[in-house]
């Protein structure tokens, strides 16, 4: 696919500076760009590197034109008209309609003619599967399982019965939607199951990262709502429900009924205890422990930079006798009688 | 299935306060139930939501039955009561005994007439799959594997040669039992793969989650006993013994060689560093590392709650200065002779 | 496989102290061996074993044959010539040549006659299976995927389009190479996608673990150079570079576009934020989040070893009022006018 810089400020709605007739073919990466591509630059500090790029054409914002050696395509929002160029120069292949020979599929299920069915797919009794959508090789849909027109499971992905999956939703390989949730009453020293008898609901526009797991409600559903994008081996817990546009990276693990609102941002190993809930518009740096409902938009953490491992061993030695250090100072206090009244009754037995 | 609360007060041994004809078809959550439903109250701070549940009937304990506007069932441990009653109203469905077209089964390998082998199945020589263990498609059972009567591996289960599942064991899909421990020599700037010769023995009614991975020994067995519950993407290395009814939430991480006793517990994210030894009755909170053996029974914790991320960074960088401020401290505690015999030769230099 | 010591000792270059006519036929741990085996001996902690060992033969350095009470194997890296051994006495088992009836292949794509295709693979266009490769059952090559000489897919592993997987790397089941990487552009409130047009490639001698998931590059590749060893559940966003001999413990997350060295060693559990660069010979301990850049050899740190849950809740209750504390010591300096000049300026407000 090849189009000149023209086209792509007609459709796009970028201002052009520079010659409409020159084509490109592709897109690259600011620093290491070829002749014929097209890059972006959307993070002020990367704009020195902008000087040196070979791209034939700059995605950028209007403050940054008359630093740009080669054309430039003027957006409000470069990433995301570059995104949009991307996908115009890169398209996924199309996968051509109809139910590959080795796919198993119950007579009982509802196939969209136009429904892509890859090799050695399984789909039980009474599932759905809407126009367009496209079940890669070796998926896994068990019974009375809904998906939605335009719905792409690259590959292996397992869906158990009754999950629905709406429009346009992208689950990447080795995904498991609707596994039961890890529920069990003791008795004695032993564990008795509790039957998981909620399914999942997953809304439009949603997708799930490569080996991710979505488990179903113990009673009642686990729902995702639309837009919300996961990384890849995040767990997602019983009867959450993750609001719509929420963002979650790499290694997220989020404890049963979890409610977690809209727009929110979970960095790489965040963790979220069982039970709570998470306001709209919370972002939760990397690694850290929420064990506390939170209620207030904004940025929450918990995670400590890396040190040189001797500077760390001794300050965990420090840490674990704090306990000794407040009462050095405490008696400190009591013995110059400098202790204000502020600090009455606090930390000092 | 529909049943009366007479009969099931009947079958499970429960005090029934209220109609015993009145009929009951599913379970449900106590603030959303529906009539016709069942529900349950385990946790005393609930109890107030008692008053409201639509529920045609309650599984509770004796303390409880005053409060309930609807018929109770008592029970003195009613989780596991309506775990039973779930189970009953919501059974699994059968799968009828025999091997799907589509499977490719060594003729080497002993199927149990009774068991079901699904779609896409795929079993190697010498391979015993006992009574009524169902199979689920996309499942791969290497040689010499032993799979016990009534064992579920729902789908997609990879299960590595020479393993051996106890009786009931029910494993998710993704889960992989049975690949390669982490083992390798190093020589010089290289690192030489030391082969893997061992293999894994799970026991008897233990359930594995979604995407967990067991690898299997070095040389010797890693071994679940009986009634292990594993959560989803649980890591448990090479040679670890795990006591029974030990149970461990997402994101476990067990390095190889390590001994953990019967009925503890693991919350989410918790991690264990190889060759320790973990006794009995010990519970791990969530994101705790766990760099030296527990002999005492209890409860342990390492994890720190999220904070807003102002106050947080502030809070990293007094951690990180701690050093200087036990300086000051003793300095203070020099200058003015206050400095407790106690503190002698402890945190001043 | 039964070999006499002399046979060994001849093969692997090893001095031997002992009967060359006993033979073995397996490897054993120093202590659970049995008659006709051969353990080792690299850990000088674990000498004192020695005297109990019912091995035939142990493998270890010249230092501890003194104390070895069986035939002595005498290697400079005792560790390494065991693996050798262990592999000669326990072979893996061949796959023969060919193409299994089950498997769906494209007819674009270039089997080499040596290569052997399992049960159910599926295999896309203009894919390149080397000499001796084995794809093994369930596997899913996508389109245009090159595969070398003698590497190994145990079992259900992705290998999406354009990837390149360099000779004798062996990968575990579960295992997806070449995912998306996960890339959006904020427009309003939702996330776009940007697509990744980029891909993986993968050196020689590489180990990837079971349920690994390595994301292609979103533009540009993503990069695993010869001899990296990864263990199971491990993320590598998109855009990294990992050099040669570098191995990740479990539950490694490396976020998207980061850099990390030769010869790094990552144990459990740790993170690095995007964009960073790790020098090479860093060695970084469990559960540590590594949020700058290192570019000085040596070993990080920046997890906490697990207290009793009483004394940690203590602690972090201290650790969380540390600017009440520090300011009260700020405090008794000025009272008591000891305050010396290095502390001027820094923590006290």
């Amino acid at each position: 696919m090849s189009l000149t810089l023209g086209e792509l400020a007609v459709r796009f709605g970028c201002e052009l500076h520079g010659d409409p007739d020159v084509r490109v073919d592709s897109v690259a990466a600011l620093s290491n760009a070829h002749p014929g591509s097209v890059t972006f630059l959307a993070n002020p500090r990367h704009r020195p590197r902008l000087a040196d790029t070979r791209a034939s054409a700059v995605v950028l914002d209007a403050s940054a034109v008359a630093d740009c050696p080669v054309a430039a395509l003027v957006s409000v929002n470069p990433h995301a008209t570059f995104a949009r160029i991307a996908g115009l120069l890169h398209p996924r292949p199309v996968a051509p309609p109809g139910i590959h020979a080795s796919a198993v599929v119950s007579p009982d299920a509802r196939i969209d003619p136009e429904a892509h069915i890859g090799a050695f797919v399984s789909i039980g009794p009474r599932a759905v599967i809407g126009p367009r959508a496209v079940i890669g090789p070796h998926c896994v849909v068990e019974d009375d399982v809904e998906i939605a027109e335009d719905v792409h499971l690259v590959a292996r992905v397992t869906v158990c019965h009754n999950v629905k999956i709406g429009a346009r939703t992208l689950v990447h390989p080795g995904a498991v939607i609707g596994s039961d949730g890890f529920g069990f009453a003791r008795e004695g020293e032993r564990w008795l199951k509790v039957p998981q008898v909620g399914s999942v609901v997953i809304g439009a526009d949603v997708e799930i990262g490569a080996n991710t797991t979505i488990d179903r409600g113990a009673i009642g559903d686990t729902v995702l709502a639309e837009g919300v994008k996961l990384d890849n081996h995040i767990q997602i817990g019983h009867n959450c429900v993750i609001g719509a546009h929420t963002a979650m990276a790499a290694h997220v693990g989020v404890s049963g009924s979890v409610t977690i609102g809209q727009r929110c941002m979970l960095a790489g190993k965040v963790g979220v205890v069982g039970h709570l809930t998470i306001c709209d518009d919370v972002t939760v740096t990397g690694y850290t422990m929420v064990s506390h409902s939170i209620r207030q938009p904004g940025v929450y953490s918990g995670g400590i930079p890396a040190e040189d491992a001797r500077t760390w061993r001794r300050l965990v030695g420090r840490l674990k006798r704090l306990d000794s250090f407040v009462r050095r100072v405490a008696a400190l206090e009591r013995a110059t009688g400098t202790r204000s009244t502020v600090h009455q009754g606090e930390d000092d037995d």
